[in-house]
């Protein structure tokens, strides 16, 4: 452990520039300046320094690293936006959780990864070519035992997810399906990028018995740090999505079959 | 579970208005607007709407939620922050984690929820007003099992983390000394408010050996949801801190005796 | 001139408090910390400070101060829009400018003052309180003769003005009126809160006949500036109102009487 | 007047691409998707839709548009901060201007233009080549009647300036020179993209007896606005620079011969 292995995946940097690669008998990797022989790499420390023409810097991949190289057909969520939903749906190890939207599988694996080791994301998409990408998206990560992939048929189990996070462009006809397979008073999270969704979506959670706790959005800024002349970076990405935050409450059809209505007292 | 009983935290909310309360025998709660008799709610699931006198509902508190009523000397961390340091310090279960200023004890439970059941945070301020607070809170938060609070006496353990976090205003004196105690090729972050701190660091961070990721400012916005007429919120946060993350690399002096240098190769 | 003078306006600075005082015989005004002889200040050039218990700092206001300053009854445009609808309205001496939406004059102030010694600002509003304070507030900064205020009947003059700015919660109700005020090709711009109204706003700007240049929205922070201790401040406006700027284009209803149809050639 | 004619400015517009062309007899502009014959043009009213294969739009430039497009061997002041710059410096008609660093005559001209028709901006460069493009560029904005441009040989002249505008790397350096040029109690702007400068031009202008009124940072954010479909652009600029703004005061050395002390009272 903490040493370079075959097998290992590494994360390779040369200045602001980044590869990462898995380690494999024989195999040399090139860059836009030299070739890396990765079998002289094998048995170093991860964070040594190997010189291949230009000094080279081999650290062992974040989960974040890993994420930000998946395959995508999709924009794959901001670490700005998956750290802050992390903590609004209370991930906790063991939880289950459920996700609608699989698509590159990026935020299934920053949850499936706060969830073990005894928990699991079940997730669903309706497109098949998403699921394929994810589920070798969340392997490479080592993540798939903490995930289950779905087809979603148009149904969801009944009370069972401890949380969820819906990613789909119109969730507002899903809002009764997730409502009832969520337990009491667990957190709902939505991504949605523009604001009519935003209205559509408020409106189905309140007629159906969510508690809005907040729809934010979240900016990210870097700062380019050098002594004496510091200053923020020129560029910065102006929108991903906006986040809508809720938590399930009553419903508010009492007459509804609600995995409540028999516990409520008058 | 799903069921509130006595000895639970509760989070009561009217509105925008939000208690977090203890249920206890017996016990009252009076908010500005009425009487809320804590016996009557016992029983009822989580996430059920009790009229007393107005409707209230009643929550399971998420962790953010019992963070953000902790008892505080300082501002606490935000979970806008907290969210991207578990992110980019890759917290995972298991983990052993370094924190430098121990604070109220915020970022330590976010940090102690993502890695239980066998991590484990370790945490070191050099107040004992701070640490008795943080206590509490932990406690209260039911996560004082995945956190060991410590003294600073100026001493670290060697090559032991996981990851660390630093919240201290002068943490280029402690640079050498969480260089020792990570493990090869580990995230460290830094929360600084100003930005004479960040040249500071970076200057230390740079002559010790570790790799610079970036230097972040994160910024929320509220929006104002309601249907024909949703708009951003009239008041944001302008600023709680910088962050900077960086991983361990190799020691800038060679002749150092560190946990790498049997294992170069040349 | 640069001297203090009776009847002038001075604005009085202690540290971060400023006060807008207009300067009279035998008049004292008392601040939280002490009482300011004005008679004493007389004949002391701008920029003088004096001591009365502390010493203030009396500045010849600049017309931001004295609109910072004025009555209102609904809140006033900031100097963050105000200066970049001067650049995009074109604003320039010498032109005849429409402003829908009185209100407290603050615009109308900033427009006034970029457009003399020969232009003039013709500005509309329905409700005879918001102009009866806007014309008091006009006459303190001296600039009510560039300025002619005007009670909207539902009737504008035809290709008359060099530019428009509109303020109204329904602007797509006048946008036919607008287009035929304005001469060939001239900016107008519309402030408006909501994203609802931008999308309505749009829609009847694409089927009148303008080009839409651009909506925008403009954040200020301030920067906390101190040797070694610089950091952004952690208060900041979130919101004041979206911007939408457009031209004068061709009429899409090509039979309408228009001023340019006589002129265009197939 | 609003008619194309020989020797105008004209902005073509095709969506989101703008050309900025100089009206000349037999002159052909080709884009990428046709060739525009300017002599159809010329007799039209500004603000026509004329088909070359496509439908361009021909609008009367406003002074921001060509500015857009001045040579520049820099950046180029922004929009959003030139407005800003406009009504903190208080600029009005008549009014006598110092700028310090001409570089590209943007911001020279955005003065100019709002203080004709009798005002005049004294603009200030070493660097001959800056002054060689500037000359150019404001030639053909027709502002050269109120710009006066010279080489900076380390003098300014005393007590002449209603405000001024400073965007050099060093301006601490120049800030005794800068309170001398000015008269009692004018503003004072001054451009700086890094922290560190920040923290020694505020140091020097409370040294030399300057009233520092605020340093920000403006943000511009586009929105696209589409039916049902809005949201903010995904992309920002980031950072351009900090503005500090501050007046005239006292000096602080009161044995100074200053333009203030002969009638400074005690």
């Amino acid at each position: 452990m903490g040493v370079i292995s075959y097998g290992d995946l590494v994360l390779i940097v040369y200045e602001k520039r980044k590869w990462l690669i898995k380690v494999e008998s024989g195999k040399k990797f090139q860059t836009h300046l030299s070739i890396i022989d990765l079998d002289r790499v094998v048995g170093l420390p991860y964070g040594s320094k190997v010189n291949f023409g230009v000094d080279y810097l081999f650290l062992k991949p974040t989960l974040e690293d890993i994420i930000m190289k998946y395959k995508r057909l999709t924009q794959i969520i901001y670490p700005k936006d998956a750290g802050y939903i992390l903590v609004k749906l209370n991930i906790t190890p063991g939880m289950e959780v459920l996700e609608m939207g699989t698509g590159s599988g990026a935020l299934t694996s920053y949850i499936a990864n706060s969830l073990r080791p005894t928990g699991k994301v079940i997730t669903y998409d309706i497109n098949e070519k998403f699921t394929t990408i994810a589920k070798e998206n969340v392997k490479r990560a080592l993540l798939e035992s903490w995930i289950e992939f779905r087809n979603f048929d148009g149904n969801l189990p009944k009370a069972e997810f401890d949380s969820a996070f819906i990613d789909l462009s119109d969730p507002w006809l899903y809002v009764e399906k997730i409502w009832s397979s969520l337990k009491p008073s667990s957190p709902v999270g939505f991504l949605l990028p523009t604001v009519d969704q935003l209205e559509k979506l408020d409106k189905s959670l309140k007629e159906t018995g969510f508690w809005i706790d907040e729809t934010v959005e979240i900016f990210l800024r870097r700062m380019v740090v050098a002594e004496g002349r510091t200053r923020p970076s020129g560029l910065m990405v102006g929108h991903t999505a906006y986040l809508t935050f809720a938590r399930k409450s009553e419903h508010k059809n009492t007459n509804i079959d609600t995995v409540m209505n028999n516990t409520h007292v008058t």
